[in-house]
């Protein structure tokens, strides 16, 4: 079995923590000057490992192994949220690198074949999963065309300033791999709270939005009695307070929904709003709560609309994301590699965050490790793990992978 | 009895409306180059009906009679919100010029001394009411540093800029005034409703407010399970909607109640906010029901916070504002001159909305007149009302004017 570096872990991860340091956490959102820089470094490391490497078109950094057989992607996402934490994406795409070199070193293993992968932009500057969805090919170019990030800049102009325009874009090359993996910080509290090490994530769980736009009537707050009144305001008060009344009967025990945009108009303590928006999105690993989240919806609008006054409109705010179930192949040998290095002190999970995996897993067979985040915090410069915890994640997935490809290679033409 | 010129009352409307026109609508805020000019332009049309004209160190434009004996001061504002109408304020402006012409016009009403006044910034930009508040002595130094516009210009600033700095101010001459008159537009649709013509304002309502502040923890959307949140606008929510339900139990038939003004942090849509703000205000007539609010709002707050999680915090938003009764002697020269000109078609009533008069009764009998606004519109550009009612509300005026002062020179020493 392979075993990997702690001190070459650990120093590669602060080395690409210091491009676009501030305090404890970095900035290095997609496409930035930081970033191009980071993925530059990348590019280096993958190939001192022995890596063929290269940034693609939309920014992605692939470091493809020359050795024969059955291959499995390895990796995470080097962008950051516009303050984010050091850890999230940093930690899947150092450990890809890590596990490459481990697997190299051993004579057991040094003939398997492992590409490191750093995706673009899957913190949504321009759009979430940018570079998975280039790389799995379901990025259209019309989408393309309609990302812009929330400073009016457009993709194209992004990729012209970081020197992309024109490079050529990697599609899965068919019938390379046997599957993809990513390791992530959990994001949230459950593993530290339990006290448990790793997390085998079973499933990315699925999205909806809902934007709900409250249309009345603007008036004088000292000359217009309330019986006149259509508040815009006050309808979004009461449909959200509702809401939180009622989704709890429908919910599952992970169900999760959250109302933490909305607008009123004209925002002035003297005035009756006359507009007002509001988002709620809800997730879940099964379907069968949203779908119910979405009929009490329908049902309260319908209701406060039979009310006349304000007039409420629901429509989708997103392109719903499907629950979306990792490789069960995959779960049984990061369950093992766990079990032999934690014993007890592992779980299998959702994933209540979205992942590049999610898009990956719809082209090929990929699963996720977690491993705990301090506090639960993420998207943070607080964001952190333990020296320890970020070493073990590094040599369970590096066991899986070892067993992920000797299955797959010792059993030419299937899945392992 | 005196007769206003109609057309001579519409004319000047339009003309000062011209001064800063855009649309329908008017954008004259105070000490702006456009709300200079129409002082300017004021101080002019005083002179020539025979005031002693000056703009003062705040910009009230003040035109003295020559005549002896109490005056009366009538007026309203000329400064506009950003965006205004082109009545509120300016129409009682030129009321006030025009009752001077007609009663100086008048064998039996051209001894009476009647004064006229345009108040500077009523709207709001740096303090609401600073003229009156000026004239009235009630402007303390430490108001005036503190006043900033919303961005970030001081008074001081716009003094200057005004060509004001250094320039005197008037102040009310101790035993001059019978009293103040001012006429407004209604701002609301009661009048219109009722088919009413003439409001003769009974008081000017008492207006408090309360800034919640609610304080959570800010947490990722998905990976933050629901028991765990504590969301700061679920929180507030839930509050302003049962503010929504509990406070027509202790309302009264005029009272109101506004939330038109929240801030939530950080505002995204996959973020659980940790923060966040909502601004409550409440008018009456009377106290009782304010009183009566900040109970049920005192109780609701203690309830929530001794749920844990989210805390909420309540503070006065603002110094409040005591309902103001207007003079009733006053209030009855009106009356008996809208029931001459419009028997049985006006009606007396509050002001839900504040006025120069509301500071100016603290110093003298003090009374208001309304006429109807076309739709209840006003702080907006479609503001307006008919020609016909323009016309009557001013003759109405005139003739309260002459009566008011008749009696007051009448009984030398006593209050009409």
């Amino acid at each position: 079995m392979p075993h990997i570096d702690p001190e070459r872990l650990l120093s590669d991860l602060r080395d690409l923590r210091s491009i676009g340091a501030q305090g404890k956490g970095v900035v290095r959102p997609a496409f930035s000057p930081k970033d191009m820089e980071a993925r530059g470094w990348l590019k280096g490391r993958y190939e001192e490992a022995g890596l063929d490497a290269t940034i693609d078109g939309v920014g992605n950094v692939i470091g493809r192994s020359r050795n024969p057989g059955k291959a499995l992607l390895v990796g995470s996402h080097s962008d950051t949220q516009p303050t984010g934490g050091w850890l999230d994406g940093a930690l899947g795409v150092i450990y890809g690198l890590e596990v490459v070199r481990a697997l190299a070193a051993d004579d057991a293993t040094c003939h398997l074949a492992v590409d490191a992968v750093s995706f673009q932009d899957e913190e949504s500057r321009f759009m979430g999963c940018l570079g998975s969805r280039s790389l799995t090919g379901t990025l259209s170019q019309e989408m393309e065309q309609r990302a812009v990030d929330h400073r009016g800049v457009t993709l194209a102009e992004a990729l012209r300033e970081a020197g992309l325009a024109g490079v050529p874009r990697q599609r899965l090359a068919p019938g390379r791999y046997a599957g993809f993996v990513e390791a992530h910080i959990e994001q949230g509290p459950d593993l530290e709270d339990s006290g448990r090490k790793i997390g085998v994530v079973s499933s990315i769980v699925g999205l909806r939005g809902i934007r709900f736009a409250f249309r009345g009537q603007q008036n004088h707050a000292g000359t217009t009695m309330m019986a006149r009144r259509r508040d815009a305001a006050s309808a979004l008060y009461e449909l959200a307070h509702r809401i939180n009344q009622e989704f709890p009967q429908a919910a599952g025990e992970r169900t999760v929904w959250t109302m933490g945009r909305l607008r009123i108009e004209p925002n002035a303590p003297s005035i009756v709003p006359g507009y007002a928006e509001l988002d709620l999105q809800f997730r879940d690993a099964s379907e069968a709560p949203l779908d119910a989240f979405e009929k009490i919806v329908a049902r309260l609008v319908a209701d406060m609309n039979a009310r006349g006054g304000v007039s409420i409109e629901a429509v989708p705010s997103r392109t719903p994301i499907p629950p979306t179930r990792m490789d069960a192949g995959l779960q049984e040998h990061i369950a093992r590699a766990a079990e032999r290095h934690a014993p007890g002190r592992w779980q299998h999970m959702p994933s209540g965050a979205f992942h590049d995996a999610g898009y990956v897993s719809a082209s090929l067979p990929s699963a996720m490790l977690f491993i705990p985040s301090i506090g639960g915090i993420s998207h943070d410069f607080a964001e952190d793990s333990r020296d320890e915890d970020i070493v073990l994640g590094c040599q369970v997935l590096a066991d899986a992978v070892a067993s992920i490809l000797a299955a797959a290679n010792a059993a030419p033409g299937r899945n392992p």
